[in-house]
């Protein structure tokens, strides 16, 4: 930043100091004050993955969470709860996975694997071929057909330590897991083995979406833990030969009717004006979706709660907005834009919450220069709950969808450090919330959107 | 703040910035890279949580970890390790302590108790009284010696949900483990029962120690969980009349010796200044004590290993002390000062880990305006790693001692929401600390410590 430019923002925090803050700051204690006292969040978290469970979009179970968050969206206050229709993927696992490395003499090293989330299975008879391991993109299109055709490609992409935030990490290898299976069938390989998107080294195997592309073959592709992906390296490079066996039984069913949940507080003045906070209701099939994004969920349903709570009643309309199908489709948030489109809805600003009920560290911003310019005042506001940052980087997948309609959009930015120990794996339950992490999130979105709705944008 | 000195600030910040900053954010980069990707602190903790467990001074796991770390600090790197004998008190709990609640019927509710640490027992007959709760401490003296004479007093002082800052509340509440029970028996009480300072319900008894006063009867003190707190006082208000049953089976032995671990880098210009970093090697004796303190003994250790392994050779000389006896007499970091004057030494600066391995959010300092004035322009130097905060609160206790000796004090500040979820309780063991979070305090202590011994004091 240049001198000048921090003197004028100097000039504009001092100024806004002296003049709103005091207001503010009083409503914003309220605020949190209420969230922290009387939330309402952790206890619905503790149903949503203790009395439902996994959620998987089309599930028996992702109905439960529709109808279970329904009530509790009433429950908060909500003036109209409502469901919006969807038709979602149905991908189911089947049985239980099995992998192996073959080692001499007919042993065999049983690997801790998943299948990818909207992957194919390999069959019943399994599939068997040699492992080549990759550790980037250009090593792949190096290899090519000569060397991957047939083979088992193991996309060993680690996370990288240095990174203090850990999404930059996950960006940066989830390629790995996106793009590689497809890239891999691409040049004639068999199956994809995807070293696990955890940063940490542990023994789960952390499942989530890959995509496949209409050009190439749709091969069967896997999860393998961090430390199998450590240890299948090392042999690797020791033994240079080696082959799997892997076998799964997922498959692709046709799309089902779903549902997104939405409740609402009509606003006082401004009714027509929307803004929207949300979180995904559906989760991966092999945990509770506690932290992704269960955490979003009851945090979204909180807002509600703590503004009728806190006698806050919105001069615009606030609404709850609970997604169905962001891990493997995106549905819920593609139809949320196509009916405020149907609808000729003006969408002034949308919040989501989807990387964790962690303590809060800040929010992230997708607006125009003229939209930053007034909410970067705000900050001050915001340092008591010890949140610092207001960045201009991305939102979120689902309210994502409504950049299009210009809507001024923002992501919560919880502390990153614990959440890819969890994150798509059997590790992501009730037990690895924290009940004040997750309040204080709630706490500061509901502070965010008391103002965005006091002044507009 | 006023507009002038913001000014000022900004002016400083920015002459800062754009001379000697481009150097040091390398060396910092350097730092925290280093500790994120080869830190060894996550596995000594394991050491210390696993092979060694609870070690209370005076006993025979803390003469363990006496040992073992002096190890550590070796292969860390240290120039040189030693022992500061020193003399530590040696309470002991014994059998494990019961009590309940007599109900209608003959019927009990048993309590989840722990004796407070430093207490006497209730001998093997155990104690059977009438039970009144007090909510504060002007509480108890109004009730003085006519309502409490021959009672259990319940000390149920709740942490206050609405401080972020948890430790505010930790203060604000704990004098009811501190003070409670002597002043409970000041009026004639039998013992002293206080709900456990722990901010989230939870059915653990947190331990600790607790205080007597010469001049008042030593009568036995317990924690008991916040669930149980809760039920009780929803009974006592329901029924008035309660009595209560505890049997506790510890007791204060003679003193034993017991010892202060060192570790040095000697500095290569100025050795006689003397920085010290440094954590509590004891800990309760109902669990491993992760969070507290193994995590700022660990870290600590990892001072030394990533300067050298940075290839950062201090000027001044940089100390880890494993200081033993924090929780329950201090005994340690009394040993440190004496040692410090009887030996003339010159101590800089000190800084403590000793709330938690958790994602750190800043550092607290007890120096000079002056000393203030030169640290605050490094403070941008930490934004990478999310450290926003430099404030002027309390350092420590071990470290506390220097204050005597004039030396600049600080404290780690870590997130502190899920601390008080372990805090002295048999949930503080090695699976609740994050290895990432963990890594990321060492790295910032390192890179504190960089500072201080470049740019002196």
């Amino acid at each position: 930043m240049q001198i000048k430019s921090l003197v004028t923002l100097t000039a504009l925090l001092c100024s806004f100091a002296l003049t709103a803050q005091t207001e503010d700051s009083v409503a914003v204690k309220k605020i949190t004050d209420e969230v922290m006292t009387n939330a309402t969040a952790y206890e619905n978290l503790r149903y949503i993955c203790k009395k439902i469970g996994p959620r998987l979009s089309g599930s028996a179970n992702a109905q439960k969470a529709v109808d279970a968050t329904a009530r509790m969206l009433k429950a908060a206050g909500a003036d109209t709860v409502y469901l919006q229709p969807c038709m979602v993927p149905h991908w189911v696992r089947g049985a239980k996975e099995t992998g192996y490395i073959k080692l001499a003499g007919g042993k065999k090293y049983n690997l801790n694997l998943c299948a990818l989330g909207n992957s194919v299975g390999t069959g019943k008879k399994g599939i068997n071929a040699g492992v080549v391991e990759v550790r980037s993109m250009n090593e792949l299109d190096a290899l090519g057909t000569n060397n991957l055709k047939g083979k088992i490609v193991f996309l060993n992409f680690p996370m990288n330590q240095t990174y203090i935030e850990v999404f930059r990490a996950y960006g940066e290898s989830g390629v790995s897991r996106w793009d590689g299976p497809t890239k891999a069938a691409k040049y004639g390989a068999v199956a994809a083995m995807v070293r696990s998107l955890a940063i940490n080294p542990d023994d789960h195997p952390h499942t989530g979406v890959t995509g496949y592309n209409d050009s190439f073959p749709e091969i069967p592709a896997v999860a393998i833990s961090t430390n199998d992906a450590e240890w299948l390296s090392r042999q690797l490079k020791l033994k240079m030969q080696l082959s799997a066996f892997i076998q799964t039984n997922c498959r692709m069913l046709p799309d089902v009717p779903s549902f997104n949940v939405v409740g609402e507080i009509k606003g006082s003045a401004f009714p027509n004006e929307i803004i929207t906070v949300g979180g995904h209701l559906d989760s991966w099939d092999l945990a509770e979706g506690a932290q992704d994004d269960g955490a979003g969920v009851v945090q979204s349903i909180e807002v509600l709660r703590a503004l009728k709570a806190s006698g806050l009643h919105p001069k615009r309309t606030v609404r709850a907005v609970l997604f169905m199908n962001e891990e493997n489709g995106g549905r819920g948030g593609e139809k949320y834009l196509e009916l405020a489109k149907t609808n000729k809805e003006n969408h002034l600003f949308a919040l989501e919450t989807d990387a964790g009920g962690f303590t809060p560290r800040g929010f992230s911003f997708e607006v125009s220069d003229a939209q930053y310019e007034k909410i970067l005042p705000w900050k001050p506001l915001f340092y008591n709950s010890g949140v610092y940052k207001f960045s201009r980087e991305g939102s979120g997948a689902d309210v994502g969808y409504l950049k299009e309609l210009g809507t001024a959009l923002c992501g919560l930015i919880p502390d990153t450090q614990r959440y890819f120990d969890v994150h798509h794996a059997e590790t992501d339950v009730f037990e690895n919330v924290s009940r004040r992490e997750l309040h204080l999130g709630a706490a500061n979105m509901v502070a965010l959107i008391y103002l965005v709705d006091k002044y507009g944008l």
